[in-house]
Formats: C-alpha cells, sequence, structure tokens
C-alpha cells in the first residue's frame, strides 16, 4: 500500500554527534517564525506506548536480542506514524520525525547484522506504507563532529559499529530520490541555511 | 530455518475459560512425580523483557492498534523462544508453553482480523524456527466450560471474537500433524489422562 498524504513527511538521519538535534531546533524555528503549520516527533517515543517502548529500548539493565529491539522499535512506529504522523499529514502539516526508517536499516540491518530483508520488510509494516518525502542525511563521518567525552563513549559501543552504520546510510542513499546528504558545516547556520535550500529545491516549502 | 533438538516441544492452546491452566498444572505433576526432566513457561512473558512486555499488554489504559500488539508478543516470544525455550530443548527436557504461535494466528488473525500472512510471517521470526513437536487444543466451544461470571467478561469482549478465535484453532489444526484436538471431558482427571495418552502416542513419554 502507498498512503498518498496532503503534507509533507521529513525524515532526519544521521550518526551520533552529528548535531542533528540542533538542525532540527533550528528548522523548527524557522517553520515556527514564519507560521508554517509543522509537527514534530522522535522515535522512538511519540505515543502513551511509544515512550513505554522507549524506556524498555534505553533500560542498559535490560539485555535483548537485536531482533527484538528492532521489532519494539517497529511496533513504537506503528503507533506513532498512525497516531501521530498520518492524521499531522491529513491536516497538511510538514512533519519532522527525528529517525525514521533508515535509522532502522542503518543501525539493526548494517550496525547490528539483523538479515536485511527482515529489516526492509518490518520497516514497511511499522511505517503504515507512509510515504517519506525528504530524508535529509546530516552526513559527518562518525567521530568527525563530536566532543572527545562521546567519542570515549561510542568508542565503547564499538568504532566498527559506527562505521558499519556511516556506510550503511551512505548505501541506503545510493538510487534514492527521496534521500539528500548535507554535509554538516562547522557553522551550524550555514547548515541550516542549505537544509532550507533543500527544502526550497525539493517544493517543501 | 528449522532448528533440530533433543527435547520435545508442546505447547497448549484453547479459548479462555476452557480449562488450559488446570491441565497444564497437572501435566506439571505428572512429570514431576516421575522426575522427567521439563521446563514449564508461558507467553506473553518468561523472560526479563518479556515480563516488561506482558505489562504493556496488560495495560487497560494503554490504546494501541492490534498490530502493534502482535509486534509486542513477537518481541517477548523472540526473548523467550532464544533464551528460555531453545536452552532447555538443547538439554533434552520436556517444554511446555502456554499459548505460542497459534493463540497468535487465531486471537490476532480470526480473531482481530490482522493479515494472516503477516501473523503467519511474525511468527515464524519471533519463534526462531522451533519445532513443535505436539499442541494440544483443548477442544470447547468458547463459554462451554466456564461460568456465568467469566461469561459475562468474555462476552464484553465481543462474543463474536471469542467465536472467530474458536472458529480460527479448528482451521490451524486441519492438516497440521503436529495439532492434536483433546476434547474437555466434565472430569478434569480424565481430561489429564487423555493427553498423557496422546503424549504416550506421539512418544513424548
Amino acid at each position: 500500500m502507498n498512503y498518498v498524504h496532503r503534507g509533507k513527511l521529513i525524515t532526519f538521519e544521521g550518526c551520533e554527534g552529528v548535531g542533528k538535534s540542533t538542525q532540527i531546533r533550528l528548522l523548527e524555528k524557522y517553520l515556527s517564525d514564519r507560521h508554517i503549520p509543522c509537527l514534530f516527533t522522535r522515535e522512538p517515543g511519540g505515543t502513551p506506548v511509544g515512550e513505554r517502548i522507549r524506556e524498555l529500548l534505553k533500560d542498559d539493565g535490560l539485555e535483548m536480542y537485536c531482533e527484538t529491539e528492532l521489532l519494539l522499535f517497529e511496533a513504537a512506529r506503528l503507533e506513532n506514524t498512525r497516531r501521530v504522523i498520518i492524521p499531522a499529514l491529513e491536516e497538511g502539516r510538514i512533519v519532522v520525525v527525528d529517525r525514521y526508517i533508515d535509522s532502522t536499516t542503518a543501525y539493526q540491518a548494517f550496525g547490528r547484522g539483523v538479515d536485511r530483508h527482515t529489516v526492509d520488510t518490518l520497516n514497511r509494516y511499522g511505517s503504515a506504507g507512509v510515504k517519506i518525502d525528504l530524508t535529509l542525511f546530516l552526513d559527518a563521518p562518525p567521530f568527525a563532529n563530536t566532543s572527545r567525552a562521546a567519542c570515549d563513549r561510542m568508542e565503547n559501543a564499538g568504532a566498527d559499529f559506527h562505521e558499519r552504520v556511516y556506510e550503511g546510510y551512505k548505501a541506503i542513499g545510493l538510487g534514492e530520490e527521496r534521500f539528500v546528504s548535507v554535509p554538516t558545516l562547522e557553522d551550524k547556520h550555514a547548515t541550516a541555511a542549505r537544509i532550507i535550500n533543500v527544502l526550497e529545491e525539493r517544493g517543501i516549502l
């Protein structure tokens, strides 16, 4: 199924420490300053069930298989997509999601080695067939833009893992019309301006 | 994938109020009296993650789509199968599960109308390809064996729903070698004896 909507769905993707949250905040300010109807949400979370699932996923004391993680991410996504994202798109809003299906592909399939076909199938299921209009991939290799302390923490998770995630994103982007790589610049406002340009080029603004 | 194990996996299935818990307790006593290595577990639950998911599923204040329920059931199942069921089968035990994949098919697909193909796919995923040696379906139509009070509660959930679940079980059993219908008799010990007979006929005891 392919769900057709009036609004525009934008997803933000990228490795840890790449400045995603900052860029999302800057875009939120830009749109609200101009009174453009929008909705910002994050994954996993966004709904009562989703936030409870988020607690499970963030509980370091709770050991789980990466395939279990995958099912929990998709359960949270399904609730968020059907209860929050689709209704907002039907109202004609610009909906911005902090991480969506590509995070699952990059982290679970490329990073953790879960079978790609399974991830694709579950991504389609969890996103209820909704069409993504634009994916903004903040492109910087892992560790490039991060503080020393954050780097240490990420290295604990395995530098190789983050490399695989980064390469995974690159692979996902190949030949995907919706996928735009935005190099992260030293000046966050310059990156934000580039993002606004992309939204204009794509007819979203 | 088809996982081959030394033990035997037995699943108990049936509609609410059919006496499943009683029969499982009687079988547990029978096996432990004879010092037969066994393990009893229930779904959803059985693991730390599974019990947390069970809390979510049993929380009546938490509204969720039946497709989300399905993903949560499978996440709990995957943990239980890989952490509890498979290791016990590898030790050569008789593993008895109170509800397994057929419950998901009967309740989610037949009862709630979730697409059967999706349920089958997710059931295979959640059960990690483990082979069920015997399914004991306690066969009594809904409401046949239940108290008045329990009937009232079930009617609230929709009598039609429970009828569809019952018919669903019947449909699942058709042509499944592992699936044995055991009519529930008035005397619970007579039903228990019939179950022991089935285990002997199938070479499990």
